[in-house]
Order: structure tokens, then C-alpha cells, then sequence
């Protein structure tokens, strides 16, 4: 389905509606990544009014571009429940997306939409890949931890064991593949180094993972997302949604605590690119995005908050995915996984 | 067995044992203290030569000074199992100091040491208050967010929901007496703000806490620490202790980062003045301890690599908490808790 080379043409199919401002962001993301991209192609999926009257608006004639309209009908809100969503809204620009990616006419889905609807639509639609029931959201979420792989980091809660160590090979994957990190050392998330220490829930992951081909090196805590004990921290849905929302929440709250500690000593326009900086490091999502893990094709979500520069953040994060070709090397890896018999165990 | 005045003497009984530093830490930290309280006496908890060689090096004769001290001997260590260790150790530092709260010849207990031991000690030696069937750590841990409460910092994983319910009574007799707010908005830490959204625990928390007398206003997400829509935050312990150390983490990281962006604009000693009130307002329990939540009597804990102004701190923590009667307010708070019925449902 893919193709390494980075001359190669790679399709996008970018959700053009969705996101807290829909086509105001995603029409000047697609141009401005087209504009970086010489190999990228982008199908803008969404209705066609309202693609086409922004595309006005930034004077951009398509036919010189290389750009597409594929016309689609609404979208999913994020207080929608996902699945009956997306099936009231079979022609939804979110559902329309991943039917061309299903369909071999995109190379990867990029939406900053609803991230339930995204996952529920690429689950039913593209389907999950061998060996995983449920897919997850994983990757490097922290500035300050930038070579830390966090799954999952905010879809499953109460996950089992099993479902806990197939995120871990996905994590695997992407601290190799897109990290460069050449045997990731894979430690799951809890109160304290000692085995015995953790919930129920960490005590009987332990020794499944120990069990493992992983290169598991234990326990690691809250700190050790920032000493290099661990390459990808493994930890249920529910604390990984906490953690990313708790350092957004921190970035926001630091930024103008900075500013102000730092008035006497700075110029504004200087403060304001250090608390920026600060506030970027602190919120990667919202300005590279990050691909849905364990779907049959390659998806990439980002905050709904995303401006522009954040949709052409994710498609830039999404063309260096397809790249490394991450989903094959997630099948591998679940495909070893499933070999060693670990699971059944 | 407290008396309210500010001006009454108060008796604390120091662990001069406990921490990374023992009474190089301790007993510095005890005289800077007794110089700023003059309503203060301590009793340093220790091995007598140790504490001895401490205070000559420092040239204070405790013979004028509100300073006493009670021979111990050792200390439990950190890695040393609570119960079995304090079972083991009767004559230890942290036992002993508990030991002179219970005989009413201390008003509280001040330690840096293994936080476990201080908890098993205080649960055995001093007793739960009535009603609770385990104590917890609470209180405000984030510099940038000073007004949030939370429960349980770190001390029991995978709690009951009732078990939540009674660590949220105490939280907000901690948020109206410490931080003097009238009525405490309580919410349960979730992945959403939807009753529905959530894990098993808070799901099934959910409805006991509405039920409750408290100003239950729902689920909150982990940026909420940060926007002022709940005075008094709860969780298991397990993520409780993530996320302080994750705090505690992100702290250590900034600094250097901080120090690093800010190098050209910056002389040096500015630089780490700026840095270092950063890691502070990220380290507060380092900096002014805490209270244990539920045992009965004063107990401050504080972290294990305190500095002797991070004794002082804890001790003046202490102070506060002693003439505000915290003990006694969680007494009643849990009488009440307890008549409503909500427990037995």
C-alpha cells in the first residue's frame, strides 16, 4: 500500500471540516503544506461551499495545486457518541476520509476532528490489525521528553494486561522506527520501582510483560518520563488522558507565571517567544499531531484546537510516518507478539 | 488536646532522623525554626550522639533554647517494609516521636523519613479518626495551582469509591480551614466531564458522591488542576502519586530548559533565582510538607530529600494547621459524612 521512497507522491486525505474552526484552518494547512511538500498531494474533505469559498478567500486556484475537493456532508461533533455518529453520517467528511484511504485512493487520513469519532470510523472502516482488539493513541507527547513514548495516551481505560502489552510492541515500533531508538526499553508506569508496588491492574501486567520478547526494565514513576530509565512507558488509557491533559493545563498556567516573573528583565516581544516556546513545548499534539496506533492504514489525529501551522504539523508528522512506514512495522511487531505465545498464556 | 491561640507554646516532635540528610537537615532546620516561632518547642527525635554533634557544630546550647531532645534509636529506611520495619524498630526515631504525640506531650509529629513508615506508625500508634478505615496524604501540591486540593497523593491504589468519599470529606475540611474557602467545590478526576465518561471507579464513585452532603460538581479533566472549576480534586492514589512526581519531574526539567532559553538575555545569578522559584512553585511538599489526612493526631510528612529549610518549612506548615485545629475538623467532617448514611447505601 505504501511506498518508502521520499520522491514518491503521498496522498492525503485531510478532513477539511473538522476541528474547533474546520475549513478556516485546515484550507490554509493543506496550501501551506503542499507549499513545503513538493511530493504531497491533498484531497480536502469536506463541504463543497465552504472548501471552495475558503480556497477563494486565499485566492488559491486547486487546478495549479496539487490539491482535490472530495465533497463530503457535515461532520462529527465531538459531543456525538462516536459509532452512532458515524453511522447517522455515512457521507461525513470524517467517514468520506477514511473510505478513500480504505479504498486506495489516499495514503493516510489526517483530522483534527473529533478523536473518538476518528478512531471509531478507522476501526469499522479500515479495520484493526491482527492480533489487537482495540486501538490506541501513542507517541512522544512531551517537549521536554522528547525521545519518551507514552501509550496509550488516552483511549482505553480499565485495559487489561494483554491489551496493555500489545500497546507496548505498538510503542515499541514507534520509539525504533520513528525515534531511531534501536532497542526500546519498555517499562510500565507505577508508584514505585519494586514489582510488588502498583495497582492490581500494574502487578498483573508485570509479569506478563516480564514474560514477553519486549525489553522490559520494570516499574518506572511519575519523574521517569524525564531520566532516560525508559524509552516507552506503558500506562492505562485513563492516566494517559489525565497526563496529557495535566501538562497541557501546566503549559497554560506557566506561560503567563513566566511572563511575569520575567517582566522586569525582558522586552515583551521577547517574553512572549519564551512563554510561546514554553507553551509549545508543553502542548506537542497541538502543533505535530500524532498517528492513531493499531489501525489497518495510516491515521493521523490532532487537538481540535489546531490552527493552520498545527494542521500542517500533523500532516508534516503524518508524511514522516508514512516514510518509516509505521503501520507495517506495527503488524510486525504484533505478528511476533502473537508468536510467542505470550498472549495465551 | 490543641489549643487555638496563636500565642500558646506548641510542641512539636521532630524526627531528626528521617530524610536523605538526618540531622545535618534536621537540626539546623529546627533552630531556624524556634528562631522564627517564638511560640515554638522542639523535641528533637534522634540518636543522641548523632543529634548532639549536629547541634555543637551549629554552637547552640539547647539549654537556652526551646529545643529538647529524646534519645532514639535508628531509623526506618526507605526501603524497609512499614509495619514489619516499625514492629522491628520500637525504639526507633519516627516511632518514638509518635510515641510522645500519643502521651499528649507533643502536639504534632514533623518527618521527612520513609512516608510509609509515618503512615503505618501514625495508623498503629495514634489510630484512625472514626469512620475511616485508611489515612491518605492531601492538599495543594502545585505552586501554579495553590488553591486545588487533591486526594489521595499517594497512599492507597485501587480505592473503594466510599473510601474516596471519605478522602473528599477531608480535602475540603483542608480547602475551608487551610485555604479558607467556604464551600469547597468537590469533583472526581475523569477523562471527561460526562458522569458516563471514566473508568470503573469513578463511574461507580459517581453517583455516591452526588448522593453525598458534599458540593459534588462532577467529573473534572487534568487541565481542571489549573482552571478553577473544583477547590478540591479526588483520585486513587495510584495517579495521585504519579502526579506529583510527574510534577516533580517536569520541575526538574524546566529549570534547566528555562535556564538554557533565557542564557542570552540573562546574567547568570538572575537566571538561577528564576529557575529556582520554578522548581519550587513544581516542588511545594519539598518545600513545606504536608499534613497525613485521617490518623489521629498532627502528623507533617515531607520529602525525604528536604533541606533544612525544607524542615523549617514543614514545621511551620505544622503551626498553621495546628491553629486552624485540622485534626478536629476532620473529625467532624467524618461525624457528619457518617450520619447522612450515604456510606451504608
Amino acid at each position: 500500500m505504501s511506498s518508502n521512497g521520499n520522491t514518491a507522491r503521498v496522498r492525503v486525505a485531510l478532513d477539511a471540516m473538522g476541528g474547533d474552526y474546520g475549513p478556516d484552518v485546515t484550507v490554509p494547512g493543506a496550501l501551506a503544506a503542499v507549499a513545503a511538500h513538493p511530493q504531497l498531494h491533498v484531497t480536502l474533505v469536506g463541504d463543497q461551499e465552504a472548501v471552495d469559498a475558503e480556497l477563494s478567500r486565499h485566492g488559491a486556484d486547486i487546478q495549479a495545486l496539487p490539491i482535490a475537493i472530495a465533497p463530503s456532508e457535515g461532520k462529527i461533533e465531538d459531543d456525538e457518541h462516536p459509532i452512532s455518529a458515524l453511522r447517522r453520517k455515512p457521507r461525513s467528511s470524517i467517514v468520506t476520509a477514511m473510505n478513500l484511504l480504505r479504498a486506495g485512493e489516499a495514503d493516510m487520513v489526517v483530522s483534527v476532528g473529533s478523536t473518538g469519532a476518528s478512531m471509531a470510523t478507522a476501526t469499522i472502516t479500515l479495520g484493526l490489525l491482527e492480533g489487537l482488539e482495540r486501538p490506541c493513541i501513542g507517541g512522544n507527547f512531551l517537549g521536554l521528553a522528547p525521545n519518551t513514548t507514552v501509550v496509550d495516551l488516552g483511549s482505553n481505560v480499565d485495559a487489561r494486561p494483554s491489551l496493555l502489552l500489545s500497546f507496548a510492541a505498538l510503542g515499541v515500533v514507534f520509539a525504533r522506527r520513528r525515534l531511531q531508538i534501536e532497542n526500546p526499553r519498555v517499562a510500565l508506569l507505577s508508584v514505585g520501582e519494586e514489582a510488588a508496588k502498583g495497582n492490581r491492574q500494574v502487578q498483573e501486567s508485570h509479569s506478563l510483560f516480564r514474560d514477553s520478547h519486549l525489553n522490559f526494565v520494570g516499574n518506572v514513576e511519575g519523574m521517569d518520563f524525564f531520566t532516560d530509565k525508559a524509552d516507552v512507558i506503558v500506562c492505562d488509557g485513563f492516566i494517559g488522558n489525565i497526563l496529557i491533559k495535566f501538562a497541557e493545563g501546566l503549559g497554560s498556567a506557566l506561560a503567563p507565571y513566566l511572563q511575569h516573573q520575567l517582566a522586569e528583565f525582558l522586552p515583551e516581544a521577547q517574553l512572549r517567544q519564551i512563554a510561546g516556546a514554553l507553551w509549545t513545548s508543553m502542548n506537542l499534539p497541538r502543533t505535530m499531531g500524532g498517528p492513531l496506533f493499531g489501525v489497518d492504514g495510516l491515521v493521523m489525529v490532532g487537538h481540535g484546537s489546531s490552527t493552520a501551522e498545527g494542521i500542517a504539523g500533523a500532516i508534516n508528522t503524518g508524511l514522516l510516518c508514512h516514510s518509516i512506514d509505521l503501520v507495517e512495522g506495527f503488524r510486525e511487531e504484533l505478528s511476533e507478539l502473537r508468536h510467542t505465545g505470550v498472549l495465551e498464556a
